[in-house]
Formats: C-alpha cells, sequence, structure tokens
C-alpha cells in the first residue's frame, strides 16, 4: 500500500479583514475505475491509497464477490487509477440487479435498496459478542489517535475493525462508505473473519451503512455521529448493536443493547 | 412543504459507566423514488420535507431537466415516497449517458465523470460578483441560526443561496448533496437566478459538490470544512471561487481570489 496522499497548495488564509498566503494540506482525491471481467463497472473517487482493497470491498459489498475461490485475477494500476478483477461464475443477474440501484442520500452506492431490505431480514445478527462501555471509549480514542490524515487535511472520514480489545485493521478515505469498504477489502484478502468484531467509525450512521455493515455480518457499529430513523429502523429490524455519539466517556446506545454491558 | 420531520426514540445513555434511559431527536430518513415519464428513474433517502424540489433539483443536476417549458407535469404523494415527472423533449440520449454514471466516493450521485469534466471546461465561470470576507463570515453565522434540524438532532447538512446581503433559501437533509439539489430545485420554482449568487454549505468539498456548483452557474461556494484535491483542480479549471475552512472571523480561500475583496 502507497502513503497516504494528501497535497499542498497555496491559499491565501484571512482572519477578520487581515490576509496572507500560507501553505495547506489538502487530501487527495483521485477516481478509480473498476473493471470486472472485462467490462467498466464503476468509477469511485478516493484517495487513492488501498485501490486493491477498495475494489475488492466494493464488489463484496455490492454481492459480485462472495468467497475467494471466485477471484481469478486482479490487476492493479495505481498510476492510470484502474482496477480490472476477473471472478468465475455467472454474474449477470447481480449485474441486473445491480444496475436498477437506488443511488440516495449523496452518500450513496448501491444495490437495490428494497432488495436488500429483502435479504436482510432473512439474515438476522446473532451473534454473542458483549462490550463494555470502558471498551468503546478506549476504541473511539485510540480511532482519533490513529487519524493523521484527517490531522493533516481534515478531509477524510476514519474507520476501523476491532475486537473486543484493540484496532485490527484502520483506513480512512475521502468517502465514509469507501472506508469500509477497504476494511472489508483488507479483511477479505487477510482472511479475517467478521463476525466476532466491532466496526468503529467518525461517519454519520445512515441506512446505507448499516446495510453495509449487517451485510459485512459485524454485529456492533459504533459512531462518533448521530443515526436517522431508518438507519434505527432497519438495525432494530436485524438484530444489529448501534452506538453512537461516542466522545469523551459518554456514548448512546441506540438498538441491540443486549450486546452493552451495563 | 410540510414541517421538517424528526422522531424520537428512547436509548440508553451512558456517562463512564452510568446507564439512563433517555429519550433523544433523530432525523428521518426515507426513500424517495422518482418516476420519469412513466420509468423508475432512482430512489434517493432524505429528510422527505421537500419532495417536489428534491426531485427537480436531481434532475435539474443530472441534466434531464434544462428549462420550465419541458416540464409537462409533476405528482408528488409525500406518503408513498413518490415523485411522478412528465418532460417533453427527447430523453433518450440522456438516460443513456447517465446510466453510464460513476458512483464515487461514497457521497455520490451520478453522471459519466469524465463527460461531466468536458462539459464544465467549455463552460468557465465569468461572473464579476465579489464578496468582503466580513459578508462571508456573516453568511455561516445565519446558516448557522437557521439550522434547527441540525441542533435537534445532529443529522443532517445545511445549505443556503445567498445574495451579497442576506441569505435567500435555506435547506437541509441528511445528505449535502439532496440539500444543494433541493436548493437548485426551489430556485427553478420561484424563477431564482443562479448567476450572480453565492452558495454556502456545512459539507465537505469533494469535485462532486464543485461539479454540481459549477453546473448551477453559482460563481462562488462557500463551506465551513475542507476541500479535496480534485475539488480544487476542477475549481481552478473552471474559475469557480471556493472558500473553505469558515469558521468565526477566519476563512481560507482556495480559489478564484479576484473574487474576494481583500
Amino acid at each position: 500500500m502507497p502513503d497516504r496522499k494528501h497535497h499542498t497548495r497555496e491559499v491565501i488564509h484571512i482572519k477578520g479583514s487581515d490576509s496572507q498566503t500560507e501553505t495547506r494540506s489538502v487530501v487527495q482525491e483521485v477516481p478509480l475505475t473498476v473493471f470486472l471481467n472485462g467490462k467498466e463497472l464503476i468509477t469511485l473517487l478516493t484517495t487513492g491509497d488501498a485501490n486493491r482493497e477498495l475494489a475488492l470491498g466494493f464488489l463484496l459489498s455490492e454481492g459480485f464477490l462472495q468467497v475467494k475461490e471466485d477471484l481469478k485475477s486482479i490487476r492493479v494500476d495505481d498510476e492510470a487509477g484502474t482496477v480490472e478483477i476477473e471472478l468465475s461464475g455467472d454474474l449477470d443477474l447481480t449485474e441486473k440487479l445491480w444496475g436498477k440501484r437506488a443511488v440516495t442520500s449523496g452518500c450513496g452506492k448501491g444495490a437495490t435498496f428494497y432488495h436488500i431490505l429483502d435479504s436482510l431480514h432473512a439474515k438476522p445478527v446473532s451473534s454473542q459478542l458483549t462490550v463494555a462501555p470502558a471498551r468503546v471509549y478506549e476504541l473511539m480514542k485510540e480511532l482519533n489517535r490513529l487519524s493523521d490524515l484527517y490531522r493533516e487535511t481534515r478531509g477524510v472520514h476514519n474507520s476501523a475493525l476491532a475486537d473486543g480489545e484493540k484496532i485490527l485493521v484502520f483506513r480512512d478515505d475521502i468517502g465514509r462508505h469507501n472506508a469500509v469498504d477497504k476494511i472489508r477489502g483488507a479483511c477479505f484478502l487477510d482472511e479475517i473473519p467478521l463476525g466476532d468484531k466491532l466496526l468503529v467509525t467518525t461517519g454519520r450512521m445512515s441506512s446505507e451503512i448499516v446495510v453495509k455493515v449487517a451485510k459485512m455480518g459485524v454485529p456492533i457499529l459504533i459512531s462518533r455521529s448521530a443515526p436517522t430513523s431508518l438507519a434505527l429502523d432497519l438495525a432494530e429490524r436485524i438484530g444489529l448493536t448501534l452506538i453512537g455519539y461516542v466522545r469523551g466517556d459518554k456514548m448512546t446506545v441506540y438498538t441491540g443493547k443486549q450486546r452493552v454491558l451495563l
């Protein structure tokens, strides 16, 4: 994985009516085009530091890929901003459904919205994993400690996968969905199971993030931000534990409270 | 327009290891499906308070609609979460191009990315509009004052259209793209010209927001947040003024400094 990317730009900083020229760090945003079995599938806008993981995470999230055996080849060209992936199996139905995808809140990826709701309905989260509040505060502090690119540019969302003890995988991106997809891709490559893990993020919890996390099979989602009504409805329905507003030694448990040790 | 929507939920608030049940406000998130000339086009996830404006703004942003004469009919069903729009003219090409859209940073809508770059290239921003720093600070303060739903739920992004004096149109949504599309839809319905206005937003400035604002013809974009490298490259190329990091009496001018009175 190349170093995290940021650029420096000359800007005019103004305080009151006094101005001065300064050099400022800006997060890199680049297009990444994913080709699936020779056909252009999508162009993602990303920080560009983990293109292999992002492309794989995207295909996993969108249902194109399920198991490692189906991944025939992957070719990443960071310069050109392309990832070419060959999968075995018949993808026709997935592609057709995906074409009907909802776009969304302005933080959208895809997949047919109601189709997802249906498929989620069939797979409730059953994990017996629990977490103590003190551990949640620690994990959020650790996430913030790891956020170098955010401190430098203020332009990314951070996400991490943790076990009951510590953060195992940390990723950031200009898009909060991409940050989670990078984690999913990394876990796929390293064969890290997800069903006994916690996902910690700085982003707001909309229905789409809940759907993404539920499809990963992660039973506990922790955020420093607020959830939406639909995110709570979905989390409730599938039995996902949703903890929001984690700041210092405070947090709010919205759903799935049986996994929080009170 | 119905009242802004929020729901109350019972949650467990935890401080340290002490827990108590509380009632908390949560922003409403609902699906809105847009039908164009009888065909389902997209499902947006939104606060659901300005469905007519959002649907029109979306069609304007994505290039399906340009002038009021082409709008034959619009039927909004807030209960069902649908907007049915009939447009005159041949939409085949637009639909085909739109089908090839990029998805993006996790804050994506659509339209073919490079196609947009090309079309922007042809239309540089030429407005002579200028703004003084003191006015920028005032507009951001006014945006914050108007943000009732944000204060209540912490779950929305706010955007506003302003002239050189004050805010004319304020909208919020769970998605920062939707908030801007609602403004565009409102201006279309009320025939408010955009070429001499400023857009003020709380959201981060990625390439997609720059593209959206440039297509609106708004010459100055102001945000309390940070831009990305690609947003700056695009803004520079088309001559858009980009002001970020507006907090209190400080701000940063990234591009198009000739419109800022120093």
